[in-house]
């Protein structure tokens, strides 16, 4: 099994790197968080090497002193060093062996395994390990209680960065002024963002990382942020908050249509249940709701059947988090969210849901019920007549502009139910309202 | 001429992206800061084309809508537009010309042009266009006024959050602390570091981003951080201030030689005048006030020739300035800093030297030096025997740990002399005391 921790990434050039982020899984199975590492359990010779060279006096000059890899690797319990190249040579004469290897996610990782396995780096995709990902997907997913506890600082972390947002956000602002706050506290306490994060005036736009917009009173911010420990666990909240001191009764309404749907998912989650049915129970939930508000007519349940909700909600509830806030992503999504026999759905919106397979006790998920007004998507769907018979497109009108609004918060599976992690961040109307005083 | 603008870099898993950075040949050229466009000036046409993909429906919903690449293009005056897999064929179909490829430095650009040329990524090297670089070089080095003005608006970003940290920093304070502060004001301000921040009470390591150390009384801070401007112009400063409110008599007698150096490294400054010689006068300065304090002596004109300083001033004096913090850097040192007639050394120190050329109206260059007691080369050197007339190892062993100073300031090369970028910030010993009270 071929572990390859990540490099140095270059911005403009090549010597100006960002930030080092350890490849997860490299980080999970061998604890070192220094680029130019690589590792081998070769379970034939019963076996543990890492590859990776000593820094030279000229280095230490540059960059300081670091222990010699051997001594780094006798921290984390491997006996046995060899030089950065000589992972190559290693693989190669193991040819008689089964190798098994990770999806690569960047390119410099990918040309290693190609020189590895010499083959070419298109063909390195079909030689990937499936039993190996599955072997570390049932590592991985299931936390430990020192991973717990140390999630449970990120999402503090996180919450408390939130609370400085939605006490300092003001109107006339503009959305990077939120998002260097929130960037800049993650970094005084030790850590970093988990994800670029989601500061917006747009909060309908699901991944938007444009913050040139200006916060205008009547207006609602979401914010979706996640800070991450200096062990590189994640945090991942968001909230949305009026500019002004208090929402208008329309965004009190949709509001409340997300704050149902995010209690009642949170009230059902526990061990043995799909996720995907939570999923479909948030969806419920919001399509009942907005049929109140006549935004949506006939059967919700059918609705959600077909997808018509997916109107509103392009995306998933949840996905699994802890050292990647989208956890594990980089080995795919159908073996960390899925399983043979619970696929996931081509269907617009469920092919977006991360996350389907039964929760098991240990598993870290978040919960992040929202409702989107996109205008290029009504258009598009009035213009192709799409779900007439669920869509009240002619009302749909008043709200073109309204934005979005998600509310997350991070969970453990426990025994017999769930666990919010971190100290409780308000999400209901009141509760946010206070914050805006 | 092909230019190739950046791809997104993840981080730690494909889709967790650092924030995108674009190439800054490409940004100069172009001015579109998007991911995964290129372009071709084809001067045997008189045609230029800008290669991308517009944003499907689909994409819109998650990252909103943008203009399509046609409209991106005529905002910068080139009139074709092709698919982004079209600058494959076009290069194919060009074979009969010469094709101009300048250096990548990302992994995914490197087998970008191996795919452009049909060649093996490790022959892409041998493929670069050194006329291209020159132009390149030739065109960038020389500063427009609204660059120039940009530039101003970075160093002045740039002094503003070294004040901040300057008052900020306290004792008990954890480097990261302060990291925080000036990354977040960057991001808060539109902008973003200019590189990674060596913010420390190691200043003696020279590019060090471990932040983990905790500020105390009677040690330094070096501040070395450069913010870049939502134009990606940048400003590189560095202050070295006490901890408590004042320095040390210790720490003031080498203050004063580096402060004297960087004056008298500035007076010298004007075109025609070659950086290398501005190099070497700023290190006899230095070698003439270790003399004063009794770790260096002989000539000290003798042992900057020899080399003998560079124990104490390892690298160069200053580099130039622009898109990117070391400007051009990716096209390689020997063309941006170097010419045909002035090479670079090999003499340690000195190979160091980014910018060795005459100096022209129009460049921005940083001015840099600094005193920095390494005692891993302290300890390398005085076992080989080395300078033994030139330092007095007995007297310096009382500064092994005195840490590291650098005083760094950025310039415009005017008609006959040079202009301080930015609004000034004190560097004498009395002005940076000022901001400890």
């Amino acid at each position: 099994m071929v572990f390859l921790g990540n490099e140095e990434s270059s911005s403009n050039f090549k010597e100006n790197h960002y930030p080092f982020r350890q490849d997860s899984n490299f980080l999970y199975f061998f604890g070192l968080d220094l680029p130019g590492l690589s590792a081998v359990i070769d379970t034939d010779e019963n076996l543990e090497v890492i590859f990776g060279d000593d820094t030279k006096i000229e280095d230490e000059v540059w960059f300081g002193s670091r222990l010699s890899v051997s001594d780094l690797a006798h921290r984390v319990g491997v006996m046995q060093v060899k030089p950065k190249d000589g992972l190559i040579k290693y693989v190669h004469s193991s040819k008689h062996k089964t190798i098994h290897i990770l999806p690569p996610f960047r390119p410099e990782n990918e040309r290693k395994i190609a020189a590895c396995l010499q083959v070419k780096v298109p063909e390195v995709s079909t030689k990937i390990s499936e039993t190996f990902i599955k072997a570390v997907v049932a590592i991985r997913s299931v936390k430990s209680g020192e991973e717990i506890n140390e999630i449970n600082e990120a999402v503090n972390l996180t919450a408390n960065i939130h609370k400085m947002l939605m006490k300092g956000a003001q109107s006339g602002m503009i959305e990077y002024e939120l998002v260097g706050l929130a960037v800049g506290k993650a970094v005084s306490s030790g850590g970093r963002a988990s994800f670029p994060p989601i500061i917006t005036i747009n909060g309908q736009i699901l991944h938007n990382h444009n913050y040139s917009n200006r916060l205008e009173d009547g207006k609602m911010v979401l914010i979706d942020f996640g800070a991450e420990t200096a062990m590189h666990y994640a945090g991942d909240i968001t909230r949305t908050i009026p500019v002004g001191d208090k929402f208008s009764n329309r965004q009190k309404d949709v509001y409340t249509i997300v704050s149902n749907a995010h209690s009642e998912a949170i009230a059902a989650l526990k061990p043995g249940v799909k996720f995907f049915d939570v999923h479909l129970l948030a969806c419920k939930k919001l399509a009942e709701g907005l049929k109140d508000l006549g935004l949506m007519k006939g059967s919700p349940e059918d609705a959600v059947m077909e997808g018509a909700h997916a109107l509103f909600f392009q995306c998933g509830l949840g996905h699994m988090m802890g050292l990647d806030v989208h956890d594990m992503e980089d080995l795919g999504e159908q073996y960390v969210g899925y399983t043979d026999q619970i696929r996931k759905s081509s269907q617009f919106g469920l092919k977006s849901l991360r996350l389907g397979r039964e929760l098991e006790e240990g598993f870290i998920i978040t919960v992040e019920p929202g409702l989107y007004f996109i205008p290029q998507l009504m258009d598009s769907w009035q213009g192709k007549g799409l779900f007439k018979d669920f869509i009240n497109y002619d009302k749909l009108k008043q709200f073109r502009n309204f934005g979005g609004i998600r509310i997350e918060d991070d969970f453990e599976i426990t025994n017999n139910g769930s666990r919010l992690l971190g100290e409780p961040l308000a999400f209901d109307i009141l509760g946010v309202e206070a914050f805006r005083r």
